[in-house]
């Protein structure tokens, strides 16, 4: 079938061409593996498949680390030991970490099929969602589709302009002109003379102010473009092309029920491997084995007496932000790879409010209105549609450190209070309908310390290659060991490279 | 709330203001509604919550009209009597007519939110779908998103071009020249120099040949952007616009499971009051009321024996295509009007194969792919994605009458095979996966004759407001009543309109 792709054209050199086929280990083997989030699980699912013996030590009670899902009666502590408990109604939730999957990411979509994790559509683009300057049109939202479609009509009335003016004589041919022109005329909703203004032209792509009705309703009115100047001076621009990113293309998914069912998929087959409440505090190697002592992580009595287990190799999945502060023996290029990788910050809200107002008011279903405020985006729900009661909203992803600690440095319900003080610039209803809200600031959760290794060309150059080669008898894996960083596709390559590598050491050995 | 949107820029006017109050009407009438599709069970409905005693006559066995899905075991006839079984398993369906809702067909959304009807997005761009042309790239077909960005690329490069030589000084300020330039840049997915380039700008938006991948798996390699020439001449573009128009934009939904469970819906709500298998021959009116005859649509023994019903008023939703035979009691201007709508042909057909190869081999999850032969598309189911086993495709929507005709000129049999033949050009997959199929053509459906009703400039000039007057007692409904043909929202606001005139007329009888 690849062949067949391949020879019209469809196929593209994937990094992930099908499930890992390591094949028996020559002997047994034992593996011990730091982390149950997607990269531990990914290895144990594999190794063990090869019939190595496998287990995985876990910092948290509870496996898949960053594929996570806050629904209500969660609880979790931050650094300083502040507790939230999220109030959600039943079956309301936010995922404060990864919360979509591109349809690329060949290879988690493939164990999301064979472990049985349903598929929804994800909406990344919704053309009446909002874009927000506050230092443009008075500070008052505009419609996703009046700033797109007002983009594409300046681009295709000026791009006219100067090919009519024969400016571009020596770039197109006269061959092409007439395509060209057509091109920009269908495509910009520009008139007979080459001019975006306000018309049905226009109004096909940027919506009416009265729609065509039935009977005789009042006849349909178009809308008014943005002028040319007060466009351009908005910079909404730059809000309005993520969607047509390689990584936030259609088609886009979020798992039914919250991105944590992910986890649980890998849970249901590795879930009798994983030994949870266990902090690593030291890892040492030997040519024999290697060595990870730890402690409980729920502390109390006895807590800091460490226990000790040993394996003949070892999967650390372990974040560098933490594995950085843990005592670790592998070789200096390692450690100064370890040490060479900032995490993000980020900060996601979560509010619940009495009512979905905004489908019922707006008109939004689903997708992302983008502000310049700390909140950054706010992300409307991609299921559930028209359901009558509570809706929660993503009410604030800041994504820009600054952005970020700007509400960490609060307290949790001042964040809250925050985002809806912020969030009412967008919606109005905001104060109105508000009932409780919960936030994850990423550097001061416990066991991660950030959101995800943020690499710089300087440390790739430099550093990805030591962090990742087989060091002894211990290998890394997670998104920080991967060129797909943040997103749990890299988290899964990651270790199903790194445990191929490992297996053809140990097959070596 | 209306107020607090309209100040902030958000409302617009709307055909739709929310639920219809007719208010009680002052006196019982009886009303006669012949069709039982949207816009008839939607006169219904409010009719009789305005206390009007109604029925319906309806022409099939079936409620619902064009708002159809055909499953395993449904079973219909052409004008010919050819008759088709649709052998799909169990759960697998097309939708033959309407098979998308916009977010802004407010009226059918809030009836689908106050009759409990689910919805789930439609995907109608998917970046990894196809476009093809025949005659561009030797018959090969092209992703969407490497048509996209190149097109995108080109026009960025190209505007930059003439921006930095100064042509368009009189078109752009100085201001916002570098404005334009920034945004080109970014949008285009330019190098440093304002090119279209193979490089990791332009493959963020088209995608690489090697995606980056984890730990030490080869190195991210990007795609190479199509020639400029090439490009424009394979006239590709003209199938990339079309998620971009108000129509098609995002959010856009289907009811999970169908678009019937719309009609069921509405049929929840007033299949009581629906009359099957009866065969409208007549209508007549008086200034006292309308007399509308019937024939048992089943035929047989009796079947010819007409049978009448007498009301105060009538809702006539009767495509024009089949109305305009049918001896009907109105003044010229209606008649005129009622034979000024040529319907068009319309043939769609689905194809189930034994497995989802669209998803496996090809990852394209629903969207669309278009072609220039004469299936011009081919869609790909938007739920359950990642399903093992059988699949339909929506394998043929031949919109233009020329390609309808091509099709609906053979025998059920001949047509699938010829579907597969041409999709096969898109998918090779196709002949070894095929497993059976099913097809309509619009125009050789016995109680329709055709898909939907055309209007010209000309004929809305001159007909429009003649076919949506109240005449005497009988009024029209349907999407050929409306400014939306072949959406059921025309059906819908049209039906919404009508009974709100035809309510004031019988209040001042």
């Amino acid at each position: 079938m690849y062949q067949a792709m391949a020879s019209l054209g469809h196929a593209q050199e994937s990094s992930y061409r099908g499930p890992l086929e390591l094949g028996k280990a020559r002997r047994g083997g034992s593996v011990v593996i730091l982390g149950a989030g997607l990269a531990g699980m990914t290895a144990a699912y594999e190794l063990r498949a090869a019939g190595y013996d496998v287990q995985i030590l876990e910092y948290q009670d509870r496996a898949g680390g960053r594929c996570w899902t806050l629904r209500g009666g969660d609880s979790f502590a931050e650094l300083d030991g502040t507790r939230q408990t999220c109030e959600f109604d039943k079956g309301l939730y936010i995922n404060p970490g990864p919360w979509r999957v591109p349809y690329h990411h060949y290879a988690l979509l493939d164990y999301c099929k064979r472990f049985g994790v349903q598929l929804e559509s994800f909406v990344q683009v919704n053309y009446n969602a909002l874009v927000h300057s506050t230092q443009a049109f008075g500070g008052k939202p505009q419609r996703f589709r009046h700033i797109q479609a007002d983009v594409h009509g300046y681009v295709a009335e000026l791009l006219s302009k100067a090919t009519n003016q024969n400016a571009l004589d020596q770039a197109v041919t006269q061959e092409d002109r007439e395509l060209l022109l057509e091109g920009l005329k269908a495509w910009g909703g520009l008139d007979a003379q080459y001019r975006y203004r306000e018309g049905t032209n226009s109004s096909e792509y940027r919506g009416y102010d009265i729609d065509p009705g039935g009977g005789l309703m009042p006849l349909a009115k178009p809308s008014k473009p943005i002028g040319q100047h007060e466009l351009l001076q908005s910079r909404l621009w730059s809000q309005i092309n993520i969607g047509q990113l390689y990584e936030f293309q259609t088609a886009i998914f979020e798992p039914v029920g919250g991105m944590d069912m992910i986890a649980r998929g890998f849970e249901r087959q590795v879930g009798s491997l994983i030994h949870f409440n266990r902090k690593v505090t030291k890892i040492e190697q030997t040519p024999q084995g290697v060595t990870v002592s730890y402690v409980d992580a729920r502390g109390g009595s006895g807590g800091d007496a460490a226990q000790q287990v040993r394996a003949d190799w070892c999967v650390c999945t372990i974040p560098l932000s933490i594995l950085s502060q843990i005592d670790v023996q592998v070789g200096d290029a390692m450690k100064a790879a370890i040490a060479a990788v900032p995490y993000g910050a980020s900060f996601k809200a979560g509010l619940q409010f009495k009512r979905r107002f905004w489908e019922e008011d707006e008109r939004i279903f689903g997708g992302i209105s983008y502000s310049d405020l700390p909140i950054e985006q706010i992300s409307y729900p991609s299921n559930n549609f028209n359901a009558p009661g509570p809706g929660v909203l993503l009410g604030g992803y800041a994504f820009d450190d600054t952005h970020a600690y700007e509400f960490t440095s609060m307290r949790p319900q001042d964040r809250i209070r925050a985002a809806v003080e912020f969030g009412s610039q967008l919606h109005p209803q905001y104060k109105k309908e508000f009932q409780n809200g919960v936030s994850v600031g990423w550097h001061r959760i416990p066991w991660i310390n950030g959101c995800f290794g943020i690499w710089s060309d300087e440390a790739r150059k430099q550093h990805y290659r030591n962090l990742c080669q087989v060091d002894g008898r211990i290998v890394l894996a997670g998104e920080h060991a991967s060129y797909i960083p943040a997103w749990q596709e890299g988290a899964v390559l990651s270790a199903l490279d790194a445990v191929k590598r490992l297996h053809e050491r140990a097959q070596a050995a």
